[in-house]
């Protein structure tokens, strides 16, 4: 048996933020691909209370929540650390993670789940947060986190890459409105591993166009 | 200026989390109590972005939101720890912060805003999570955290009794149907450092049916 494997759907933002950080560590794993619509019995037993992708399997024993995973891989390896030293650093950091799982990811389920004017609207209603992202967690550096990419990129950046693409979709000037942001998603998308390890573009477009296809047949 | 200063609202369960957390590690502190229709200046400019309670200010530096200021407090006053040792617990334990956060602090708000039969429907949605808790979370141990409280009894306790006091106003049997996490509330509500620090059940009753009576006005 595998010592860590990993169930995941490919187009998943919370499962590639789970994938980045292993490959991130470098750290070998078995990859089970699940179908959504039907789920093996693993995954339903693993994960009993939300049923949920993504889950991790170390020496058998099962983690769930996708930034609950990235923190205990960064813990279990803590080679190329994910959170700051300083307690205080680590207290912004966990700040912003939550502030993509409330907030952002919010976002992008209301705009991947809408059309029309009705996601016009969930788009208007994102400018506020990501201005706070913009204003409050950016400033200079290169990645939320600083020089290097941290916990905070983790969790925004999954999210933000699927908003991007959903916004191109809809031909919605999302990034556009916020320099900082779209330098920060460039720049994120251009480290190695998470250029080599990000769900193809074109791939996530299809996805959504034929998620879209099947909603209003 | 005092090394450790608290911004809460007396009657808050996430300002009881910080100082719950504060008095189990014995951590002197200034508090200020915050008018939430009138919040100090110092408050806003702590928590630029949410502008709520509870903030954390230490040695200057403001800490938000209260299940980040726990973990925050346990990692720089390690003593009586509020998180497992081992990392595969520990991540057990957050994904039960989590779910708190997510689930059950959402039906505490549901509850807390309607009456009558769309506050009933509210609790009858609340029992599926509060069984999960019963049964996936609680088994045969005395606290969430095992023979003593965590941070998994510090995150459910406080909106825990909360969610008590709404039923007993509302005459809803909530925790009776639950003979396990009634059994905890007790265990917990008796801690000494707790019951010793929990918002006065009256007053809270007082403060409940004061805002309805404004709210109907």
């Amino acid at each position: 048996m595998a010592e860590v494997k990993l169930h995941g759907a490919w187009f998943s933002p919370f499962y590639q933020r789970v994938k980045w950080t292993l490959k991130l560590k470098g750290i070998p794993y078995e990859y089970i691909e699940e179908d959504l619509s039907n789920k093996t019995p693993q995954l339903l037993q693993y994960n009993t209370i939300h049923k949920k992708i993504p889950v991790l399997v170390h020496g058998g024993k099962p983690i769930c929540e996708s930034m609950n995973i990235v923190q205990y891989i960064d813990e279990i390896w803590p080679h190329n650390s994910l959170l700051p030293d300083d307690p205080y650093e680590r207290s912004v950091a966990r700040f912003w993670v939550t502030f993509a799982e409330d907030k952002v990811v919010s976002i992008f389920w209301k705009t991947l789940r809408t059309s029309g004017e009705e996601q016009e609207k969930a788009f208007e209603e994102s400018l506020e947060m990501l201005r706070i992202v913009e204003e409050q967690c950016l400033g200079e550096k290169k990645f939320l986190g600083g020089d290097n990419i941290n916990i905070v990129d983790i969790a925004l950046g999954s999210v933000a890459y699927w908003l991007g693409i959903i916004a191109e979709i809809s031909e919605f000037k999302l990034f556009e409105k916020f320099p900082l942001l779209n330098a920060w998603i460039k720049n994120f998308e251009e480290v190695p591993v998470i250029k080599k390890n990000l769900a193809a573009r074109d791939e996530i477009i299809a996805f959504i166009k034929g998620r879209k296809a099947l909603r209003s047949s």
